[in-house]
């Protein structure tokens, strides 16, 4: 983003014998020369850490039902194959700030209840029923929902559907660790007990209606824990149809907190996209990583000089601050996750619209 | 509300020949001594002006019929019928602040299209169709649905449902006429062009979702300008079965903007507040006086010393810092509405719950 | 305020014998026609009711000593000369929202303790010292000095300098009439307890920092009770100094609440503006009507088709959507009131600001 | 922070031959098994990776201009020694998100204008003069002045006061380099031109007052980007006098937004904290670790098992989580910072208060 301004970097002075001799007795004094670290410590741009990468659901799934099949969900407290960036190996982060994986909760399986720090959200890739108990309500978990897990709320998932549920995780851990501020414990029962029917959330907070005070049990976090695909995919479609589309951003909706109209997590953006069959988005690039799960449609992304062919379940990661755009095969729905609501927060988001 | 600190109000300086004179002479400089004044200007607690009073529908609807078999539509750009509380004769108010009146619009008829500053929501009682178009969107008006027009949004009324329809009418005229800010403009044209499908505003800020930049086209109100009725209905009764009811308030949800969470209108606040059959409600007083439509349901409102039977369609006013409570025959959908969003903004805002 | 929309205002339905029978049957069921009275309710634009008038401190100061000979300020609890605006005679009211007075405490007198829902401000037009205490700390009221008794706060007013100190009295009282939400209590002492020191409040809050909760005790009121008039002299002389002038607003700050950036009452808006020995300001129109205390200066103001010449702690009115403007024989400090914080918070303000 | 929920965490799943040959396949896929790292990811409580260190004014002076002697300011475009914690050598981080340095500036010299996302903070330590210059306004930087320099606002330090200057800087340079979206620039000419008289930003946002629209120029961040410390240290002075420090965190006043009343800086808190000489204060932690500069006094900080003695102008870290506790033998003005405001906007800041 150079302006007018911008001109040269000054070189760094050269070292000698006699800087050399000083720069090891600071090092004594845990000081260090700033002249020596500052182009790598305030770079003229972003230079984005994670790679491009897709993971296929048709790869997936078998290494899914494979782990499941090695260890009980019990035994794992969370049974989930991390989804890590090739550029963060051994980090467990699929962007620079976000941990992804997939989970896989079998018939009769238990995920006991446990809480934490982190805030976690759930997009259901393969249900045919299974759930999420959060706050003492329990909510079916079915494809293309939307689930969150608050911070510091006791969550435990179940199914007795009668078969696997598998489903993406999304989590700020990467962020919670850097900011070292994380807690968490274990709840003394296996599952949370219910004081409230399934239903109750959405009704409460999520019809355009909101109780007299207004504020919902989960703080920062919006009330609404469970986003159903149908309603999401109906509105989307009728916004789409309205024929209003970005030119970079195609028909795109952000789930959102009903209590404050931000973004529905205090430190994870997530937003659905509808690109139309046969037609493509212009690149833009932004300075949030975002993992994206393919909802409905085929389609192709291309970020960089990477092209990722995409199909329903897969998932993909587009790194920061790296042009991106998407041509549709068919009706494409996008579910995408990023930081951008913690940056901008923070006052660090942008966004760059390329004409091309 | 008298505390501990609470004494007895001093009497006020008795008149005598000297201060009488001194009056007058203070009169011709356009001055008035406080003292004189003082205890009507600074009451120990509100003395509202408003009487309860019921318009039952059943002698409201012939009234209707018969102004419009006398005026048409367009002659009188808004056939309404004013609810004049009997406390504020020729003064066009339901309650201390707000106007409400009772519109009917005849299969085949326009209520041309004007904007102004006042604020107005729409409380549908009869109808087999018919629309109110704003910011270039229809939107049919069902029963029970809530429709805003907000501030100085074009908007136009019609029918073409071979029926007549009839709907309450609440603005905040009466503040707007307070503060001496108002305007209003006629448009060139019987009805507004439409640019958007029916429904598009609905899906796009009232799915849980929201635009990527948060804002809606009608600057401090909801952009969601139809509520309807069904889902409405649907999530209070879903929250009544739960069985959270408040003893003073029964189950109540309040209209709400999307955008930020607050009341879905700037002046005007607008709730649905729920009675199961059998039950009734403490009582409870606030600042705020009351325009109530029965949605569905018969019951009974006692307010300060007088009772009063309601059935649906029913539209009835509860004056301000009057204890009031319900007792339900059947289950009751209660719409009320109130200039409480304007106290609460102003810091005036107060209830006091009673034991009875 | 016309646009390209603005169209010839319809006529209204003419009367005959049948609508005349029907309009007084109407009148027996408390009802209305709406198209009889709506031009009178929904004018083109606002038509002010208040006069521009002024009150030169001259002629003011001999009435008030002459009040404070005839009438104790125990006997009158607060012995103030109501500034009655001409078109609001018998209402005490300034403007239509505000009621504006000018208050008179001799030496060793006590305005007794008590407190009220309406806001008030204080402007000090007199003083060798004397003091307001609120939420138990005094503060002395210098000349020019800005005081706030926030809602519900007790206060009193007391004077040990040996001279009457007068000041000028603005609150919202009509504002909270209007909304007939009004409480208000003796205190069962004279004088309340103090509990911190002078100064507290204004170093708490008023330097640039805030207590690490970062609320205050007066709620929606700013916590910096009183704005002394040496500093925000300087900050405007400064400002002004930097040639920054505003063409319609001279060169203004407004005195704003350290919590939240916003006005310092929640009713009220107080402003400064200097306008510079020589110079005059554009005229602009606003739907808030205006009290104006002379902080410094002499000058002119031309406010519709009238001028008023003024001078040190003269005081005048400004009606609401009035062209104003101002010329300056000397550098100008002119102490400014209204209700624009509150038409703000509810959608009405608006600004016209004119070429001539 | 453990409840009665808190239970003993379970073990992990026991490696074994065919789940390491599994675990072995999954990496070739970009998959981890998240059992494999869940208890490192997910920690109970924090644990803090910074160590207490305190770098004492004595020693770094010399330092300091000695690296004057060997390289020029606009050789190193900031002439600074980090402050590098033991616990991060290499990594240019004095706490887990915060870089510190201490910068010096000779006289004659100039440290070249640029601009980056990064924010910055300075607190003076020595000074004659010397200057910072930000947004068209240079403010003159006296000892235990508290400067901001705003995200991607320009800024350039000059010294003509015939000694050296010396200042603490800290950067949100980790959190920017985490999130990986820093930006920077360098200006084309060494410093940008001066539009503004000093004082002014002091005096338009400064002084109890704002300009009409409310708004400064640095988005976020407060519009004042100078807080003397003659103004800090008289404030929070008075509120000491009035005895009402908190037991765990003295008198505390923080550096505040008046546009907002929010912290100054949108990921940097800045605080003063006054210690009463011969008093102390009680234990407490809280996830944010700090930064503390003397401003003033003498003392003794306790943090987890260790304690540091503390002069005028040394600089310590205290780690998050970690318990602190402070014993003044003289009156202490403390000058501390950290990242709260960014852990409190991403809902993750907690304090314990213990009570030691």
């Amino acid at each position: 983003m150079p302006d007018q301004h911008a001109a040269v970097q000054p070189p760094s002075p050269a070292p000698g014998p006699q800087r050399t001799e000083f720069y090891g007795r600071l090092k004594g004094q845990s000081l260090t020369p700033l002249w020596e670290v500052l182009k790598g410590l305030v770079p003229p741009e972003p230079r984005p850490t994670p790679l491009p990468h897709i993971w296929h659901y048709d790869t997936l799934r078998p290494y899914l039902l494979e782990a499941a099949s090695l260890v009980t969900a019990e035994e794992a407290e969370r049974r989930v194959l991390v989804l890590e960036n090739p550029a963060f190996a051994g980090k467990s982060r699929a962007t620079a700030t976000l941990y992804a994986g997939i989970q896989i909760v079998l018939d009769g399986e238990v995920a006991p209840a446990h809480r934490h720090t982190a805030s976690a959200l759930r997009f259901v890739l393969e249900s045919s029923g299974g759930f999420t108990a959060v706050g003492g309500e329990r909510t079916t978990m079915r494809v293309g929902d939307f689930v969150i897990t608050p911070s510091w709320a006791w969550h435990d998932h179940g199914n007795a559907s009668g078969q696997p549920i598998m489903w993406m995780d999304i989590l700020d851990l990467p962020m919670v660790n850097f900011f070292e501020g994380g807690f968490s414990e274990h709840h003394n029962d296996q599952t949370q007990s219910i004081g409230r029917p399934e239903g109750d959330a959405l009704a409460r907070y999520g019809a355009g209606l909101l109780p007299l005070d207004g504020t919902g049990p989960f703080g920062k976090t919006s009330p609404i824990f469970s986003y159903p695909f149908d309603r999401t995919r109906a509105a989307l479609a009728t916004v789409a149809a309205a024929g209003s589309a970005d030119p970079h951003w195609g028909t795109t909706l952000r789930y959102s907190n009903p209590s404050d109209g931000g973004w529905a997590m205090p430190t994870i953006s997530s937003w659905m996209t509808h690109v139309g069959a046969g037609t493509s988005t212009k690149a833009v690039r932004s300075t949030d990583g975002m993992v994206v799960a393919v909802a409905e449609g085929r389609g192709t992304v291309r970020v960089g000089d990477k092209r990722m062919s995409f199909g329903p379940r897969d998932v993909f990661v587009l790194p920061n601050w790296t042009p991106r755009s998407f041509e549709a095969e068919s009706d494409c729905f996008l579910f995408c996750s990023s930081d951008r609501v913690a940056q901008e927060k923070l006052g660090l988001w942008r966004e760059e619209r390329l004409q091309a």
